[in-house]
């Protein structure tokens, strides 16, 4: 795939969460959530990037317009997720558990279906600076 | 005060909030704190620089030990905000709304009691990387 | 002024330019701004941090609200300076070298005609991560 | 190719540019390319990260010497690039639109010519910190 | 591996170091190391990113407790590294350079020891801001 | 001082050190200093912002050419810190302990003899990313 050049787009959202599996007792959620399991839930600024791979239009030398990259995340992903509180606003999460593997899948089957099936998609999401997580896996 | 030197050290915490006036109905609430007013909450990762200016210890060449600095921190606010709901399980924001100005507010009044009159203090709190405020100012 | 505390808002903005001195000759020119002289511009990608000190409102807790002050930033900063040629596009500059120092003046004094008296005005301009000013000084 | 391992160097340049297709018409770049197609240019701090793969030495630990690596970069690419204007500066994108991506593939082209066949090469070049491109993809 | 998902965890260290092969003579340690090889040492803030590949358990959605990873690399990796000089005071360097490159093959060989040999590990080592290196290479 | 503007450049050295008092046994110095103390020594990457405030010159907007400054920098710091001991190498501290705070002291005292006076001179110095100092206190 020698042509083929891979773009990144970086966006953020703020949200609440809570770390929990309903079918454990509050005492295994406490053991092995920890204080991310706070009934009253706590929150993150999470950052997205979102990673395209195809090859340059010849006419524009563009991958994607980054512009309207831009605009389908802000369009599928941050007006649904920003300022929410995950487990209770966003109904993918109602029965799975808003960690940061999850999020990240979720976000992938946004805009799998809003992006060519041509191009490749890779999303990463930081849940801070130090705790990050990528899917799919290259 | 040609001797003094300023010291700073940056913590974080990660916790959800919401903006909101109880005296308000929810039709004001919402004009004035908009997407902020989510009566489900949402979150933010908190950074927290502590500025200490003092003389150094002619002896240790510290205004003051960072490392005791560190645990101050950790002790008296992170162990108290970190994985919290600000408006649900800090008391100081019972009847404050837990604004950016105020939370800086409220971690000056507290770490101010802790810290030796003779030096001073400033609290810079980052809400996002591009929403921060500083008290007391300057 | 106890009572005061100071909120920043950063945006960003991408431009080119040139420094020159059009009373010099080229040699001049050269001597003094050396390739940051080229007839053809270079650019940066600017990032700016509107610093507001004033006292937050008891009913909101705000010094301003960042949202409308990030809007106001957009309107009078943003919108004219964006993708543009500092020194082609922007009237301000047609007699005024674009350095760092005099875009923070410029900035300034197109903002503090919008932002209210009561409320202390600085801006922090980055024209690189290792070059940046502050006007006014404090 | 268990023994190998990968270094990376970040360099960064300023340079202006403007997106422009010569084949067609003002309405169709301003169409396609908005702001970007500024004809007086806008510009960037581009950060450029170039990534070596190889085996390190035993003598040395080194895969390659990351001050030769900077070395050649500044002499290759930098006193190319740097506060120049890539449309009317740089003779590769005299017909070639200076997207990042065909930016990337340009920095990799003359690069290749210079480093060890036996290493591999690939290029990260940031236009913001939130617009980046990889090429070649691996 | 369409359902494995990889997770990142960064955490520091710093420490002294002097980079040397002590079968050459001076002459040629200086020539190859340059300042590199001052024998009274100088040090760094290293950032190491630790990558975990595999399928997140379904009853948590972890593909492995970051907060456990992070306790293994504090007790195997930073109380051994920290605040240390890696030339006097680790073993594994008493007859290895310790470049960026061999410190990443040394901790990816403490931790591959510590971590289920289903999960895939790769270090990410950042010796400066500019100078950083990956083992094993994917 | 209405027409003053302050400017900044970063910079950065990597030494290693060790916070020790002469005058204290190895118990005390143990009991104060902690890992500092490691009479082999650790390191850091430090980062150093130069902040000048004065009146641009009209004929350039310079308050000071920033290419010159770094040049300064460079010469006067960088090469006599950067790569070395602060402890065995550096004579300002053959005698006083090589702390954030003295290291900060020790440039400013540099600098400020080649500066013009009638510019203000403020050195902010990064040990780490979550600890720095400043001196002079404005």
């Amino acid at each position: 795939m020698a042509n083929k050049v891979a773009v990144f787009r970086k966006e953020h959202f703020n949200a609440a969460h809570r770390l929990h599996n309903a079918a454990w007792n509050e005492e295994k959620n406490d053991a092995v959530f920890g204080k991310c399991n706070n009934p009253n839930f706590h929150g993150h600024n999470y950052d997205v990037v979102v990673k395209i791979v195809g090859e340059p239009d010849p006419q524009t030398g563009y991958v994607i317009d980054l512009k309207m990259l831009s605009d389908l995340i802000k369009e599928n992903v941050l007006d649904k997720f920003d300022h929410k509180n995950l487990n209770l606003d966003i109904v993918e999460f109602s029965n799975l558990n808003p960690t940061a593997e999850n999020i990240a899948v979720v976000i992938y089957t946004i805009l799998r279906n809003k992006i060519d099936k041509k191009l490749e998609l890779q999303i990463r999401l930081y849940e801070t600076e130090r705790n990050f997580v990528e899917y799919p896996v290259t």
